[in-house]
């Protein structure tokens, strides 16, 4: 975890608060957290979710790798730390989407354990679902639309996640989506109908 | 500005867009962003300009500066390097909030005009709204309300803005708030007329 370096600082409670927030928007926040390999389908299945909610009047926001890599997240590279610092980041920002009563939904391979459940204890009891989607390295490797598996097994990118970098897959994931055999529609809808069979989609 | 150290990555045009969120919010996102010493009243303008864009039933956020330092920037202290990390980074977090059709109040000291303008560029025509909160160093230092001007003085906390650290103005703010002279509802409600002279509550 990062150290507090600021010192003289001091909550800051905001006149608006959560519940007001929630009242708007007709629902509460929270972080839906996509994992998985390189092109194992989790920005495909994040933006697909994403689609079907906001046609339901749902309050959405996606936040996914690529993008924060070349804004927030551009001063990092992928060593360890910078990974860890990567997720770190995304967490809390996340969080603050949550607090704003969005549906946010995350999209990064974020590959260790530790840092996923980082986050998690970030969050409040429900506020973090974690979805696996789960596809084997064949399967992503046999896609990889950016070549970069290709690259990595020729030695051209180091660290790469499942070629010389872990993948540690959750054990306690709150969904575990097939992305071996299913399609990313099915995918898609089958998070929703988790979102409403757990009444994410009202207040 | 951060070098960008992640290759290999590609911008995501996402499935729901800028356009579709600004539908469901009946109004764009924007940043309006509050920049003042420490004890001008940022931070208490920008909560109460939430609260009346929120009665309004106008999605909003607050992003302000001592609980960005308890989350996202806890590992920054207040160094030149470290205080133009924290507002860029506040400042890509904005955008974020922006990018999802929030009216994004942020309130941080932000000293330095060039961190400042950085902010301005990443953000599109009227999407940046600087807010000048012009209290002198007298009126802040009279109400110093955590006591940190008394410890800046003392020689306890270096590098304080206003003492031994510069307060850039802004030029060309888009708002200037007399808060040597005025209310803090004055002040609120003149941003607020602000907004919605330049159309920024309606879609």
């Amino acid at each position: 975890m990062a150290e507090q370096k600021a010192t003289n600082v001091t909550w800051h409670e905001h006149r608006v608060g959560n519940e007001e927030r929630n009242q708007l928007n007709g629902h509460k926040g929270a972080v839906i957290w996509f994992t998985g390999l390189s092109a194992c389908g989790k920005s495909t299945v994040a933006n697909t979710v994403d689609h079907l909610l906001h046609q339901k009047g749902v309050h959405t926001y996606v936040l996914d790798g690529d993008n924060v890599r070349m804004g927030l997240n551009k001063n990092l590279g992928f060593s360890a730390e910078d990974r860890a610092e990567n997720i770190r980041r995304i967490g809390e920002v996340a969080s603050l989407f949550n607090n704003a009563s969005i549906l946010t939904l995350t999209a990064f391979i974020s590959p260790y354990k530790e840092d996923r459940d980082n986050v998690r204890k970030l969050l409040g009891d429900g506020e973090f679902i974690e979805v696996y989607v789960n596809a084997s390295l064949e399967t992503c490797e046999a896609r990889d639309p950016k070549g970069l598996y290709k690259k990595a097994r020729a030695g051209e990118i180091k660290g790469f996640t499942g070629i010389d970098d872990p993948y540690e897959a959750p054990e306690k994931a709150e969904l575990v989506l097939d992305a071996d055999n299913k399609s990313i529609d099915d995918l898609a809808e089958e998070v929703v109908a988790y979102l409403e069979a757990k009444g994410y989609l009202k207040s």
